[in-house]
């Protein structure tokens, strides 16, 4: 979103991502490069929305619209990572099948099933490990 | 970003902003509807990326181009709120001038010099003090 002049349209807009990370996850991760079991990372979703108050160009968050949650534990998982969605009101949720989150993140995951390559603070604290 | 076919192709492209809140701050904004005193707020602007790993539509963060701060302080400023820009490296810097910053944010902030309007998280604090 921007204050100035739109510099562009946009016919069909996605979604916005929010990457939410534990802290004693992150507490973990950044010396050791490591994720400790029980990690948690949240994905909350929302509605772009672009025409508001003073914004005259881009869009900015709307109404939440998800809420994936991502659980690494070998004791309670066969695959060690599991994918939960949560839904508005709903304090439980059944862990997706294998095929349906699990095996992109395995295959595709730049550090241990975690999407690092799209996140700007781990994607700092992987390049410090891979180059000292 | 998605991991589906995208939607549109986009002729030029904003920049992605993350707004961080301070904790302190937070606990105190959830019961009273107020920002106490040193409040700050982070504003981590990123370069915008599309073609990298699986990700077939959409844009996720690349490089941070960006550090801003706004912070809370009568005593400290004149104008109770100031604005400050931190480049990569430097540990010091100088407030905005008035004119730069605090003037939209005081004319334009739903709440106290605060954009909560684009913030999910606060807007629905803001409207659960509002509708009690």
């Amino acid at each position: 979103m921007t204050y100035e002049e739109p510099p562009a349209t946009v016919d069909e807009l996605g979604k916005f991502g929010n990457v939410y990370f534990d802290p004693t996850a992150y507490v973990h991760y950044v010396p050791t490069g490591t994720f400790p079991e029980k990690t948690m990372l949240a994905l909350a979703v929302f509605e772009p929305v672009s025409e508001a108050s003073i914004n005259k160009g881009g869009h900015f968050e709307g109404e939440q619209i998800a809420l994936e949650i991502a659980v690494k534990g070998h004791d309670q998982f066969r695959e060690a990572w599991a994918y939960f969605e949560f839904q508005p009101g709903h304090k439980a949720s059944q862990a997706f099948a294998k095929e349906k989150c699990y095996a992109c993140h395995v295959q595709h995951a730049a550090d241990d099933n975690v999407f690092v390559q799209f996140y700007p603070i781990l994607r700092g604290v992987k390049a410090s490990k891979a180059h000292p």
